[in-house]
């Protein structure tokens, strides 16, 4: 029998670092479900999918990095973390399920570091008062790693990107939050996003390259 | 000013490991949104929620340990974990953006061990037959990993607990998969789950204590 190739002979065990210098994004974007109709390939952001002859977009391939999309144009609106893979409709990736949105409108690549060196920290209230907390990994559910609440006040990003989630198991509204925006400060809930009404969140995770 | 505790010291860098023995497991359910009406504690497993004079779950709070909600009575149906936190509607804990379902009616624990000894492996094709890889991580993304496909023929689970989710980022479908069920085997894309119809797989993920 022939030798199967093992996992890490696979990459699997292998995350994949950051090789410096320039890393090629690209993001393919189709105006029908299940990659048909008329698609569009990016190289980096776009402000609105409309000025590209698209009405909406319904189903799109993430071929390298990581994206974030917007509900509306200019980086408006509900957002949500792209990764490599594919997404045949909009219920694949379009915000929440308690949010749902039919939509994307404008996107972006995400700049993120080797997710093994992202960390940042959380605070129980706002401009960074009460209790804190250090992350540096994946929490699918804050209060079973010690956080008492079902809030965050306020957070600073070190270094990296995550994606804080409202509900635990990285359910509901996302946000988010990157060391190379807003220089990493976000000291009110209404500064984790455009569309952000409340402090709730209970799953953070890294977003990796 | 008084000194603020550290990440560390919440606890928040250090997951809780198993201390071995008895671990108590608690969910709390209600038949009305936010927390409100008739409520019920559960410590084990629920086979039918209308049996303890409930017509729906509209609310719950996991207290301790990890478990897993269905659609059906019985473990039938659309599964979905559910770890430590609050869900204060349908919209946060049932199923997927593309499967949006409105109930749970049964649930139960699920035993899983220190996540950072989980371990399975996937396979390409059903009976565990070509290119296989190695995981005992969080994977949002099993193409950026390098796995080249969108699906996943067959798994085993050597130790732990996974998650496995039809699209990146811990979207779509979701198959609950221990090592203590099946006796950790998944042959076929049929023994994922009773609602799975396909091996489309692209984000899988560790279920923590």
């Amino acid at each position: 029998m022939a030798a199967q190739p093992t996992g890490a002979e696979l990459g699997l065990l292998a995350r994949p670092f950051a090789r410096g210098g320039f890393k090629r994004m690209a993001i393919i974007v189709y105006d029908e479900e299940c990659f048909q109709g008329r698609h569009h390939e990016f190289t980096s952001e776009c402000w609105n999918v409309m000025d590209f002859g698209f009405e909406s977009v319904r189903s799109l391939r993430v071929e390298s990095g990581a994206w974030v999309g917007y509900e509306h144009p200019s980086f408006q609106g509900q957002q949500f973390v792209l990764e490599r893979g594919e997404y045949p409709q909009c219920d694949a990736f379009g915000g929440s399920n308690a949010y749902h949105i039919e939509r994307m409108t404008s996107f972006r690549p995400i700049s993120c570091i080797n997710h093994r060196e992202s960390r940042m920290t959380i605070y129980e209230r706002e401009n960074y008062l009460g209790r804190k907390g250090e992350l540096n990994d994946d929490y699918p559910s804050l209060q079973a790693m010690g956080w008492c609440h079902n809030e965050v006040g306020s957070m600073r990003i070190h270094s990296g990107a995550f994606v804080c989630y409202q509900y635990p198991g990285y359910r509901g509204y996302q946000y988010i939050m990157e060391c190379d925006r807003h220089a990493g400060e976000y000291k009110h809930f209404r500064e984790f996003g455009s569309h952000c009404q409340t402090p709730q969140i209970q799953s953070i995770r890294r977003i990796q390259q």
